[in-house]
């Protein structure tokens, strides 16, 4: 098995003045093809520091992908830094030059100067191409060890990324061996109850619990075979609980129930502010289903545009299940939508009372004449409470969805 | 100087399950104390991975912060893996048992089992408590390296790690020599305008350029009062660009102004979906100057909640200049606030024409009867553009306020 190490370049990130995703997306694409991530080390623009960290990660993996350090300006020293320590001469690549000029055909001639040093790449490198941006990558062998070289805007590393792993498919074809992983996510059941029913790593975020699944086969078509078969074995036993895998989100499940059940949403959030709406925005395509979003944050907001009975607020106050409940209905009639969602709670750090404490939060959701009503008592802090919430409200539509499903 | 490595453990982390926001963090904190922070490293839950790392990171630097492996489980390895690679007894702390015994007085006694190996902790090590969770810390000191491991939960970490800065800045107090950063963000302003003025690193994210200075004196205090100079030579160059420092946010610098103005805000979005709104009410205390948010993703929305004129949609297009600004009047005449925003565009990746590309957007800011529109051309993925555009609209909020401060 290939094991691997994730070299991330960059003096902000060693700093932290930027949080490292590359990383964990890396970790995800390499273990996703049976690759074992080992370790993931971060350095700062440092030849120095760079090098002990790339001369130790090759004694340990062999496999290293570093990202970073191949911008125009001085402080981009991985080219460089791999050429001093592996002691090869870097060469221009006609090719990257093409692209490059393609790519900046549009920018002022001065600032082209700086990027004649991104087409050096390091003699008899495999050239990874940039269809985004103007950095060049490239995978070197040294020894048993892989290097691989990619730049730091995710978007570019991540195509560039994908090309290299289609070269180490190809190369690794034939040997015996694969060991896959997948994620499987899921949500409204404790990690505990998952746990009792599914050996296997969980994780927990924001309510979401995570099962990781993992198959070692001679060939990787059986490995695939067998993580079929374990994520219809867990869908069985876990049910509607399980949303989705890998990349799936509460969000873009329920815009796929959406689209498939051809109906239409409104939202009206109160403590969550808008992160529902943003959530479901999020989703490219969305606007066909989803119609509108009122943050009705003040009372005043919830009588004027919903038309939340003044009356209701009054007797059970804002932060009730008679007010979630009309806030969903409202919202609904307001905008003709099929489905309506209304949320209302206290998110803290303040607005508690004796009665109503920080992390209560009523959800409502309406789907024809029926509605459905939760309250949630969540811990956290104020982001926290709004994340819970709003996956909470995100989860109740897509049982709604799929209990609809299953009606027609 | 001291320097230090991160060590972040956890299956989780280096399989890409999650990304890592505690490295940054922590890097954030040590850098701000005159740390230098060398490397970051994460490992999975492996002993032998554990001890290789932790080998090697005492080898290159003076203080190692450890998080995760701290749990009941058997996966969490912290503890054992130091005991036996520095050779030092684990033994029970009674303050933690007490500590444990008052978290868990609500939780079933059968849960209480797998707690008690939390109360273990190497001999002779400084404990550090905990005051949000069951993971007991604790600081050892090996050779010339300090390693100080902290529980992998967020909040937990961070109060533990305050605690332990105290200890770091007490026991460092009367060395000589002292380097503090810090970060100092500005919006509306490009990279190059800000490194014309400014010698010093600058990083970009959503729009937000941040420079970080750095000073170096004898004493702390003395430090301190070279970056209070820095600071404020930078904010007479840059004006009302400097929106803030260190953890301040656009949204919490718009949120500080209205309160200082005592103005309330409506927001209508179309093409951010909600996110303006979502920001904004992360702020604690922001219920009483943020009144409502309307998402009209929907033409139909656009009309019936705002009363935007179905001819000037018509005419102009909803993706246009006139429709931002009757946003931006219509919320704010329909919330009664001081302040309108309106939002429209195209953040992709459908729904461009010939006339209007993806990342076209219209943002309009309306305060009392002065309405400010701005035309924006935003690349990148959907995520990128409603991101840009929520800055930019905050942005736009916030130079009005210090205009009326001014005034006042």
């Amino acid at each position: 098995m290939t094991t691997a190490e994730i070299i991330t370049i960059g003096t902000e990130i060693v700093l932290g003045q930027i949080v490292d995703t590359n990383a964990s997306y890396i970790a995800r694409k390499l273990t996703e093809d049976g690759i074992r991530v080992l370790f993931q080390t971060s350095v700062g623009d440092d030849k120095g520091l760079l090098k002990s960290a790339l001369k130790i990660a090759s004694d340990r993996a062999n496999l290293i992908i570093t990202t970073g350090g191949l911008g125009p300006t001085e402080n981009d020293i991985t080219r460089e830094t791999i050429s001093e320590l592996f002691d090869i001469p870097l060469v221009p690549d006609k090719e990257a030059y093409v692209h490059i000029q393609k790519h900046l055909v549009n920018q002022h001639p001065n600032v082209q100067d700086g990027y004649k040093k991104q087409v050096m790449i390091p003699e008899g490198a495999v050239v990874i191409h940039n269809e985004n941006g103007t950095a060049t990558g490239f995978a070197i062998q040294h020894g048993d060890t892989d290097i691989v070289c990619l730049p730091g805007v995710p978007r570019e590393m991540q195509s560039m990324l994908n090309k290299y792993l289609e070269i180490y498919a190809e190369k690794h074809r034939s040997e015996e061996g694969c060991t896959l992983t997948r994620d499987i996510h899921t949500f409204g059941i404790s990690e505990r109850a998952v746990e009792d029913q599914i050996k296997a790593m969980t994780l927990v975020h924001d309510g979401i619990v995570t099962v990781n699944i993992l198959a070692t086969a001679v060939t990787r078509e059986h490995a695939v075979k067998i993580l079929d078969r374990a994520e219809q074995d867990i869908r069985e036993k876990l049910g509607h609980a399980v949303f989705g895998v890998g990349d799936e989100t509460l969000e873009s499940a329920v815009a796929m129930l959406l689209k498939k059940c051809n109906k239409t949403i409104a939202i009206a959030e109160s403590c969550t502010g808008g992160l529902v709406s943003d959530k479901l925005t999020n989703i490219p395509g969305i606007s066909e289903f989803f119609l509108e979003g009122v943050v009705a944050y003040s009372n005043k907001a919830k009588i004027d545009i919903l038309n939340v009975p003044e009356e209701l607020i009054e007797k059970y106050g804002a932060v009730s299940s008679q007010v979630a409940r009309a806030m969903a209905e409202c919202v609904k009639k307001r905008s003709s939508a099929n489905i309506g969602v209304g949320i209302t709670g206290i998110a803290g750090p303040t607005g508690a009372t004796k009665e109503k404490p920080v992390g209560l939060v009523y959800i409502a959701v309406v789907v024809d004449d029926i509605a459905e009503v939760k309250e949630c008592r969540f811990r956290g802090s104020r982001i926290d409470i709004k994340n819970f919430s709003a996956n909470t409200a995100l989860n109740m539509v897509r049982l709604k969805l799929i209990d609809n499903t299953l009606i027609l």
